[in-house]
């Protein structure tokens, strides 16, 4: 979180926020045994959002994303930067670009693998749909945003283009605490 | 959250940083209705240290105490500027300083009430034993401190002035989710 603090201390340059900040969630996408169970847990209908850590400022958030069988999100904007890591399993990432009649796909779909990142923002391509790469297993991926995207006022979008507004919230009343060193 | 960030980022002059940090605490403990019940949960034997924000960064941490009837601390030191206002209840107070033969009292005990805001340092004394202000009842209190405070390594004394190390640690394992602003 530290290192985390650093990359968005350096300023607003997002090409730069998002260049550090991807070397960093791949280090921490690396090893897989820090994330608590219960943010790992898929729900039986819906993908879930869990917020791990929030920067006091809320310059950036911290959340893990869990995707039973068959979950996908709809399509969606962010309207801040983001980073997607895979920890576990994989996803299927559909990019969108608008288009004259509503979005079309601006690169083909492709499969983010576990240990990979992937970025979005307004500048470079902010609207998508992930769903889970697996099939019949779950998939947990961590994510970093350049705020508290839980309270983001954003969009979910029907294919035709029509936005539909969205504040995603989280599935957690509470977050682990990562700060006791003392056990 | 915030607005704390906003008084540590103004630099490190500690004096500025208690003057502007007990305005916000005073504003945080004038309203009680706020503190989810589990991080006010007193136990049976010990008073209780809920850790409900640090800093990304570790520069300041917000953490409820909660007293049962008859608990108080050892005494103890802090190594960093710290705030501690009380939000229920009351605390009774001993500060000490540095005697030949130990510690001796650098004021009269004196009782904190609810609302009221005291503060701690090395500079301005940093060495207290703070014990529950009401007779049978609980006590809770709202601190914040200069650093990740669970994880600093600071001392503990017996009266006659032997440290004992000491890092406090957290009671709890998760923390309030204090940023889900969509519910
Ligand atoms: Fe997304
Ligand atoms: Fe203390
Ligand atoms: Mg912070």
């Amino acid at each position: 979180m530290a290192d985390m603090s650093d990359v968005v201390d350096q300023g607003d340059d997002e090409a730069a926020i998002l260049a550090a900040g991807k070397v960093l969630l791949e280090r921490l996408i690396a090893v897989d045994d820090w994330l608590p169970n219960e943010y790992a847990r898929p729900h039986p209908e819906r993908y879930q959002q869990y917020l791990l850590h929030c920067d006091s400022r809320e310059r950036f958030s911290v959340v893990s994303f869990v995707w039973g069988a068959g979950q996908a999100t709809p399509i969606h904007d962010h309207t801040v930067w983001g980073l997607v890591g895979v920890l576990r399993g994989a996803e299927y990432v559909e990019s969108y670009r608008r288009a004259p009649s509503g979005f079309e796909y601006s690169a083909p779909p492709a499969v983010l693998q576990r240990g990979e990142v992937d970025a979005v923002s307004p500048r470079i391509g902010d609207v998508h749909r992930v769903s889970n790469g697996v099939e019949g297993g779950v998939s947990v991926s961590i994510h970093v945003y350049g705020a508290n995207i839980g309270a983001v006022r954003r969009a979910t979008y029907v294919p035709d283009g029509t936005p539909k507004p969205f504040i995603s919230g989280y599935a957690n009343t509470h977050l682990p605490n990562l700060w006791d060193r003392s056990k």
